[in-house]
């Protein structure tokens, strides 16, 4: 609980309606979309409307002492906006204006508290696509996606959130306010702070205004479902499609479990009987979408396919892209509880990753089902289960260790688009060594010297 | 002078070949490409063969006390490579071998010393293309480029030198290694400190391995000159081309001063009379450069070109861009010393970007000829000169100053690529105002307290 003096001070700055003290509003507050995790309530939301109220904020925060817990929709995945030792929560959701978008220099402005879809159809209007597509499009900020550098569909073409911010305003622990970067795609002037604070989930600064690059829409698009009998020539076909050159801009996996699942959800076609089946879009001007369409067809004959099929119309094409929308939500119906991880590895291994995977659920008796962004090595194995049957949980750790452990070994990372929060921060040696650790908390006490902002989420105290 | 004691460590560690303090060796290690900067000889020059030598040599930096700066090839723009406070110069030409060129995740890994055009003719056999082209391609290393980021002509459609850095291994002001990425497109593990030293200029730690992204080659191209009379109608057509959804490889400027002194150097046939060229180069799939060199020769029309010329083969495309390769070699033939500057604006300021520099050479009485990537706002205006004349020279600064302020008021930056160094530290106040400075000041100081990294580079001691 806050002293009444704090609350006063924080209402002076943002005005009443934004300052949130009733248990009954706090409750909502107190996690985010990860399964199996820590709550706290925290003392107290802000809902700020520029960056001189964030920037106030902030100062309220030194001066008490107060740790301060940026969010946006909540929708995040490792735990990341919960705030582990209560005090402030900052919701950016007040902030929430396109700001421009600029035609010429294929930019966008925005604030935080943007819905990603509502700034793709804002752009759509002009020809344009803000490419990156977490699964959580229609609802997550862009804040949000900024601070967790968030991935999606089209990483493989396309690249992630991490390759579309070109500049950032954002307020430090100390309140003070930096601007970086701009809308040259040139631009090497100092370090790269708009890069370091992408991906760094609110634990270095509050980022209170975006600028991004926009490319132009692709004129066409085509997608097509291979059907495979054998796991092994689904992910060896990965391999062949880059190895002709061709880079589709999704290219997506789900194996029997997730199928099976699906198909009982949506009832859209599937075929139950396969092993796994690939998912592929490839867009651009028509002339291209149609030899890549064709030569995808001939690798996946090549490599074993046992059926392809090419959707003929949109209504084919969306019916492809709603099953493995769909993926996640059906196998979340199966089991109270979805342990959705998303190590990742260099596509090349994908293959050994999914028989690891498949090994690994043999080895703790658990219910996985595996599906996720194949093209660019990134698997969403999903451990069905309960949190209430701990013996259950405790197999599930060591299952996911594991699976840690063999991402690591194949070349990979722990986190490919969830990001590192509360729940992988223990993990990090084990990519980084204690001399990689030691750098990312050189850089955090340097921003941060007391762990004001999002405390608890990537780089921790040292005990 | 060092002791005869600490050349002798170096020698154990190294080798003695590895290890020159004679003055004659060591004088050409006083200077890079940059025009009229200070000069200072090096007490050592060290070349390690390995990782593990190179944080050996920081060990023995760290007992002595001694600066250590980083040097691939030396052709720095911004004094990035001298050896301001003596102490020891790294070579790292030693450590100049390509790694490895994965054709199934896309990837190669070299050491920091290879030449960026050796790397593109070994991945070529493999029908790949590592896109970062800056204008010293054949003599550059990968290391220095990586560290400076630097762009180039492919800048526009392509990015630049860190869109295309994946991961690499480093080693510290403590000597401590750490790596850092993988060949994962989605990786958010921790902070992104590979961005972080990219374009860090040698200042956070010495890289001595390094990830990038290939792509498969473009399958053909083609390139068209389209000639103005009058250099505004040049660059509104640049904002034209983009507007038109066409993101062209290469879009090249050079205005009439350049095109003359060219001309006259390579007798390639270009248009004396003009007042500015667009320089325009399309790739990909056949059908897609058909198309896409049709519009832009139509737009080139519609916005007031008075020719518009299309290679026809590849011997006219080579003299096209012979021609533009030739403008800074051609231009500092004119005069003793070229200042070449590379501050960058967003395309869509192009057109007040050249008048302001016209402006400005007409002001200080001054010969600017300006050329550069105009797609993507990053021009030269060079500053055709002598260092002898001190009175000359003092309406330079003077330009320069006002050229910086004019770029960053467009909304640009100080520098595209060229890289802050030496030339451009005392100008970031300008851009990032105190707070961003105090910002880099940080970091710098949290990774390198001593400042033993490439001191006097862009973050300077507080005085």
């Amino acid at each position: 609980m806050l002293s009444e003096s704090i609350l006063r001070e924080l209402r002076e700055v943002l005005g009443g309606k934004n300052v949130l003290s009733e248990t009954e509003d706090l409750l909502t507050y107190a996690y985010d979309a990860t399964a199996a995790m820590r709550r706290k309530t925290p003392d107290v939301v802000v809902a700020p409307k520029s960056t001189e109220e964030v920037s106030q904020v902030l100062n309220i925060a030194q001066k008490y002492g107060l740790p301060v817990y940026p969010r946006g929709s909540g929708t995040n995945l490792s735990g990341g906006t919960i705030p582990l030792e209560g005090g402030i929560v900052l919701s950016l959701l007040n902030m929430n204006r396109i700001l421009e978008v600029d035609t010429e220099n294929l930019t966008a402005t925005v604030q935080p508290g943007v819905i990603i879809q509502d700034l793709n159809n804002e752009v759509a209007l002009h020809g344009l696509l803000y490419p990156p597509d977490p699964g959580t499009v229609t609802t997550a900020t862009m804040g949000g996606s900024v601070s967790e550098s968030s991935g999606g569909l089209r990483g493989l073409k396309y690249g992630v959130t991490k390759h579309y911010v070109m500049g950032m305003k954002l307020v430090l622990a100390d309140g003070k306010v930096i601007k970086w970067g701009g809308k040259t795609v040139k631009n090497v002037t100092g370090y790269d702070l708009t890069a370091l604070f992408t991906g760094a989930e609110g634990t270095l600064g509050i980022i209170t205004e975006i600028l991004v690059k926009l490319i132009p829409a692709p004129e066409t698009r085509k997608s097509l479902l291979g059907v495979f009998d054998d796991v092994d020539k689904a992910g060896r076909a990965i391999s062949a499609i880059i190895r002709n050159r061709i880079i589709p801009a999704t290219l997506e996996i789900m194996d029997n479990m997730t199928l099976r699942t699906v198909e009982n959800f949506t009832h859209a076609g599937l075929p139950i009987e396969a092993e796994a089946v690939l998912l592929i879009e490839v867009d651009g001007y028509k002339e291209v979408v149609e030899r890549e369409a064709a030569l995808v067809e001939d690798v996946l004959q090549q490599e074993g396919a046992v059926e392809v099929k090419v959707a003929k119309d949109e209504q084919e094409r969306e019916r492809i892209w709603f099953a493995r929308r769909s993926a996640l939500p059906a196998l979340a119906q199966k089991k109270p509880t979805t342990v959705l991880e998303d190590a990742t590895v260099p596509r090349s291994k994908i293959p050994e990753m999914l028989k690891a995977i498949r090994e690994i659920a043999k080895k703790y008796d658990l219910l996985i089902g595996t599906f996720g962004h194949a093209g660019d090595g990134n698997l969403h194995p999903t451990i069905l289960t309960d949190e209430r049957d701990k013996e259950e949980m405790a197999r599930v750790e060591k299952a996911v260790d594991e699976i840690f452990q063999v991402a690591i070994s194949l070349g990979g990372t722990l986190s490919g688009e969830h990001g590192i929060g509360i729940a992988k921060a223990k993990y990090l040696p084990l990519e980084f060594g204690e001399a990689g650790v030691r750098t990312l908390r050189r850089i955090k006490e340097a921003l941060d010297p007391e762990y004001r902002l999002n405390p608890g989420k990537i780089v921790l105290r040292k005990e």
